[in-house]
């Protein structure tokens, strides 16, 4: 157990955002949300998924939508609590902790904003590693736990349970419902034991986008780039520098989806990189070839700042550093592939890991 | 209380088809359903509103979307049973009897197969006295009584529980989660108690529509023509015979939503009407001018067998009879008009009761 505070918590906005690959949302929304409610209710204590006892109750908690809503559309702060509380009146039990769905700048602190004001413990774990679009890609998916029954929440005071037949079913009609909430919403969902999360969750995320948080902070305080430092603590790869030289967006289905362009700078000059997101960051081409692929982490970072950028804030002029990292061995299952490979998002091709095709471009 | 037997519910059917008014479904599809549950678990006892005790909770059960999705996608009977029976549970209460929300051919039906099949009384008084399109569109709703909590229910099995601000959103936020789940669901809404039954429900609405069934069924053994009848009855006016030359229809939002033209016979040759409708017959326009519109009924009988159509049932060349009936007086209050008269559905008109219309044609 450890207490979260203020500092840990800009580190882990930041590192997680990195983690949300592009999508996740914007960070400072969701750190103010966070550091708000530390402020209000004091720091929240953080515990490991081995510290929870196996028959107690821990539920996420989460926003679900097109992340750059909320920029517009600020959260008032009970709406997340309304959500993640019906769930456990819903299910008569009393909840032992909360904990993230996925890493992303709004996602990995609207549960610390939730455990702040609810006095309940944050787990150190998650159901991603990363964040995805869909409520169906987590890991516990993967290992048959049920997404509902699922409530949501919006800003104006609406209040939805669902109870529904597969976690294909909670995607569609929480989507629904999503975007008829004004395309964000926030859900209590996954309701896990302390067994199953100490068996299918992804452990110790918390940690690591402290950890990535720390890394870009310090180097940055020290004046200098922390790409190398980056790919030595995740594994990852600096695929290309470039300049942004068209974003093509747009919000459907509840989501924002689209592609970014980017010509190349210093060594990469002559070069063209194209990046296609829903929420999330999917495919990175790179001159026209597949350069790094879902369930990878594709993440663009400001050249000047190395602060990530998400997919919603991407602009013309805009100089990024490309870096994908490998995602959790979950993902890399024949299961894991089908449910968020690059076929899953109408690519039509195989899965190649970001290791492997950085090793035929003589990078590692 | 009186029993309802399947000659009570064949009547029944027929003459809520009418008050209908174009929408509430195909009543073969809610009769057989009926028929099916009484034939299982015995007859219905129906009772009056005022026979509900004050503090008592009523729960009325019906059919929500495009009606005419229902001839594929036939409710397994578990659907509006789960739907039902959510409310209550939601509730904690325990439920003393269930009652329409609508007349309609599936509308007036649903209740009376809950009823069947739990063991309760049906409630004669529904908050209509007619079929209208949207959830807010009930005595209730002009009298402040919430919508919400509302459950819903698909025959796949999905369930979700709705706790809203309002009943618009109770509407916008029902309606699309009816689109996902294939365009219909079942649902408990409106929970009433006795007190608020006897204060704002259409009261005798169901004995209504047995007399209504009743008297086109009487008319029909006898070789007669109802029309005379039915206006009698209804204070209503036949107002155009004709043949159907034209309908142009389209399932969008989740709501049947289309126009149908008519050119005259007998009497009405070389006339022309046209009827459109949102599920319901909304407008009729003989010759160009308003002749019909909500919230009065807007009622299309077959000229041959006097049986009600429904407006997904209106084919090339099929002859009807219009049939045009005040509305509950209700819905001619200033809130009624504002709630669902021709202006709320996009008419650039202001509301005309059918008696005035029909008095300035010399029909009254």
């Amino acid at each position: 157990m450890r207490l979260l505070d203020q500092q840990a918590i800009d580190d882990i906005a930041l590192g997680a955002s990195l983690l949300g690959s592009g999508g996740g949302g914007d960070p400072l929304v969701g750190k103010l949300m966070a550091l708000s409610a530390i402020k209000t209710y004091g720091p929240v204590r953080m515990i490991d998924a081995s510290d929870v006892p196996d028959e107690a109750l821990v539920i996420p908690a989460a926003m679900m939508g097109a992340p750059m809503v909320l920029s517009e559309k600020i959260p008032n702060g009970q709406e997340f609590i309304r959500a993640f509380q019906a769930l456990g009146k819903y299910l008569g039990k009393e909840v032992y902790a909360t904990m993230p769905i996925e890493a992303g700048g709004v996602n990995s602190m609207v549960p610390i904003a939730v455990a702040a004001q609810l006095g309940l413990p944050l787990v150190d774990a998650d159901g991603m590693g990363r964040a995805f679009p869909e409520l169906q890609m987590v890991t516990f998916h993967l290992n048959g736990i049920s997404a509902s029954p699922m409530t949501m929440a919006d800003e104006k005071g609406n209040n939805v349970v669902l109870e529904v037949i597969n976690n294909v079913w909670a995607e569609r009609i929480a989507r629904s419902v999503t975007v008829t909430m004004g395309a964000s919403a926030m859900i209590g969902i996954y309701a896990l034991t302390g067994e199953q999360l100490k068996q299918h969750g992804i452990h110790g995320i918390v940690t690591y986008s402290e950890q990535i948080g720390r890394t870009i902070r310090e180097a940055r305080e020290e004046g200098e780039n922390p790409l190398v430092k980056l790919t030595e603590l995740t594994g990852g790869f600096r695929l290309f520098r470039g300049k942004t030289i068209d974003v093509d967006r747009v919000i459907r289905g509840g989501f924002n989806r689209g592609i970014a362009i980017f010509e190349g700078l210093d060594e990469f000059r002559g070069s063209r990189l194209e990046v296609e997101f829903q929420n999330e960051n999917l495919i990175a081409r790179i001159d026209g070839e597949y350069a790094a692929m879902t369930p990878d982490l594709i993440c663009l970072l400001d050249m000047e700042t190395s602060v990530p950028i998400t997919a919603d804030a991407l602009k013309y002029g805009r100089r990024i550093d490309l870096l994908a990292l490998p995602c959790h061995p979950s993902w890399r299952t024949e299961e894991g592939i089908r449910s968020v490979g690059p076929r899953y998002f109408g690519y039509d091709c195989d899965y190649v890991p970001v290791e492997t095709m950085a090793e035929r471009r003589g990078l590692a």
